[in-house]
């Protein structure tokens, strides 16, 4: 009967500003981080522990680090098994503080803080059941999983009985659907190739590598400026050729009409997505877009902050494409509403990744949305961008299996969001090593 | 020439949750606090500072307070008079922040502590001016004025010439309006009578006094338990008599289908509106309960988290009345966003307050609108709670001068929000004396 011994909090921060990685119309200098929450047990035979985490990108990880630490102290000398047996009741129990509610509620520093601390619960969770996430939830009745999933105001659009239905639906083909990603994995596309920072040459070759590597889809990061964008599409569009696809990002940098005038600037490029055109809190504003600039099709979520966003967003037909971020949802609880009302409305989940541990994460997620939720691939495309994977101990894969690039499922128990110590101990912020030495090289 | 030369911040709480005040069917134990922030200058003849808070409940109080750090700290250094002469400016350096950014963006923690640093800011502009706040902004022409607001993302809704010609249309009747409310006040109602910890007993004398002090409109905590809500409305309606005007607050207890239920069965007692049905976030939601309840009204906004949702709120039509937050709001230069939002689609704003400080705002923010946005009183109340103002040196005053309780207009410099020292020593958290001797008594 192991028990929560003991919570570590961890602000972990990456000099990705360095190089230009992660650049974007709005986000110019981001240092990848992540607020890293390890739940430890008294079952020291097997190293039992829980590990989850949350994506920021610098500065003011310490505060989410601080509030995580509010959060994640409730979990300690609760026993891993009772906790285990009802996830519902543990996201109830964290999100059941008033006082910390005023601070969102369910949004912003809270929620994101939410997130690490449950991801680690649910790591621990599948790593005592010695599954790998996807599966142990993938293994739940649909009574079970919906016990897991928060559908607090959501009944206007998405009843419980409805939510029970549609896992039923799903059900029968489970097992088929799990062979046919062993076989080809989960479709996946790259954003490495199109960050902004990313010089016309860097460009050009990483978008002919992505073809030659199998990517079927290419995202670009644009918006800063209109000719710009036509030119870094017209290098992008002559390197992947006319029969790969290619979708764009404006990181939330403009005003609604901006965006129609933008996007439709653009069109001529054959683009699947915008993504992010406007304000993430403007379901209104995506609704307008969307109509406004067919047949390129709109997509948001990474930083739609709750459930009720989501559900909006479908009531609304504001997206065609639903883009939920593993570490600003609450976790699994959260997250399993939304692929039901998405399932119920018949938008595809291409879950938001990159930063750090979010593409790790995001094949649990995607999996499960195919295999006892969805139960479709039609339209769906993971995002996967290749770097900072080396830091964990399981790290996420993405290989061309002969239908293109996928994320190969994982086997390991877990969440996959294991950091290796070396990483968390050189990169920890402000005193690991890195940052120990950056600061001694500042004073000199 | 001052310069701000130093920041305080201190995290402040109030045992409020001893005597249930401020109790609702969400917060059942909140203790009122506050993240207060004091931005000192080297003017020290004259004790030039800029004291400014955004008001929480309890925990996390230190997660806030944490983030205004990283904030304010970009203000030390900062000349009085170039910062006051160019308060948009402040707001756009201190929002261009991309990595805090990504923690809201504009909602939660983040924009809570970024409400706290501008109010202080503003506080200062205003005492730098020797001005109240409301004159300072009043006094501004009407291009100054939509100079300070952030209009980005609003163009869908709200064009710069658009605001600008609210503006002018409003400027005429300026010294005629402050005459008005020099003689009357700004209409006020009370939430201090029905707080939902209070037994039948209390309610029924408060409610009595607050028709006794001048009250013309009362609102009381619902939610909790049907049978309750009847028998309480039932006591309230006897005691405030026909005339007297009541309005209910569930404080987002419930589910759209239940909202409507709710409300619907409690319609009988002749209520103006219903405030925070549901989630904060759920526009549509808010909209369906609106055409649901009629002719009861809704009413929302304490937790509406920046202009875009009252954006949204509005171009939706899903409520009747539009309660901003001073605390929550990125402070005047969004809440003039908002109040430009409301005037050019017709609806009334009767800001939120209580708590700690947020009267003290609110009544500069009412006159403003007043003065010089809406031009109109039709349907505006601001609210007034009777707790807490004896912490603060300039408190605000709520009195009868013959046509019902109206906040008295404001003169002293500032926003008013400046804390007694000695309140700020007492209740400092955790080691203020009143926490230091509770934890002493606790161990005992």
């Amino acid at each position: 009967m192991p028990t929560i011994t003991d919570v570590e909090i961890t602000d972990v921060r990456f000099p990705t500003s360095l190089d230009a990685d992660g650049s974007d119309a709005m986000n110019v200098d981001a240092d990848y981080s992540a607020v890293y929450v390890v739940l430890r047990t008294d079952d020291e035979s097997a190293d039992l522990a829980g590990h989850g985490l949350t994506f920021t990108i610098g500065r003011g990880t310490d505060v989410v680090a601080l509030a995580a630490r509010h959060q994640a102290e409730r979990l300690v000398g609760r026993d891993v098994d009772e906790l285990a047996a009802d996830m519902g009741a543990v996201y109830r129990d964290l999100t059941a503080d008033s006082q910390l509610r005023w601070l969102g509620p369910e949004k912003g520093v809270v929620h994101l803080s939410l997130a690490a601390v449950l991801n680690a619960a649910w790591d621990l969770a599948a790593r005592r059941a010695g599954k790998p996430l996807w599966r142990l939830l993938a293994d739940m009745t649909p009574e079970q999983l919906v016990d897991v999933a928060d559908l607090r105001y959501l009944s206007d659009a998405l009843t419980r009985d409805e939510a029970l239905g549609i896992l039923r639906a799903a059900a029968p083909g489970k097992a088929a659907r799990i062979a046919e990603l062993e076989r080809r994995g989960y479709p996946a596309y790259t954003t490495s190739a199109g960050w902004l920072g990313y010089d016309d040459a860097k460009l050009r070759r990483l978008c002919t590598e992505a073809v030659e590597e199998g990517y079927r889809h290419v995202k670009l990061k644009v918006g800063a400026s209109l000719d710009d964008d036509r030119r870094r599409l017209g290098i992008a569009r002559e390197a992947v050729g006319p029969d790969t696809t290619l979708m764009i990002d404006a990181n939330q940098v403009w005003d609604v009409p901006e965006a129609i005038e933008w996007v439709n600037a653009l069109s001529g490029f054959d683009l699947l997505w915008i993504e992010e055109p406007t304000s993430p809190d403007d379901v209104l504003g995506h609704a307008a877009v969307r109509e406004a600039v067919a047949p390129v099709r709109v997509a948001t979520g990474e930083h739609s902050h709750n459930r009720v966003m989501f559900k909006q967003l479908f009531q609304a037909r504001a997206i065609d494409y639903c883009q939920l971020d593993t570490g600003r949802l609450a976790s699994i609880n959260e997250i399993v509403a939304v692929l039901l009302l998405a399932a119920k409305f018949g938008v595809p989940v291409c879950p938001h990744a990159g930063g750090v541990g979010l593409c790790e994460m995001v094949q649990h997620v995607a999996v499960l949305d195919h295999v006892a939720v969805s139960g479709s691939l039609d339209g769906r495309i993971a995002e996967f961008v290749d770097h900072l994977h080396e830091h964990f101990t399981d790290p996420c894969v993405a290989t061309d299996a002969g239908e293109g690039v996928g994320y190969v499922l994982p086997t390991a128990p877990g969440y996959s969001t294991r950091m290796r110590p070396e990483s968390v101990a050189r990169f920890r912020f402000p005193d690991g090593e890195y940052w120990a030495s950056e600061r001694a090289g500042a004073a000199t």
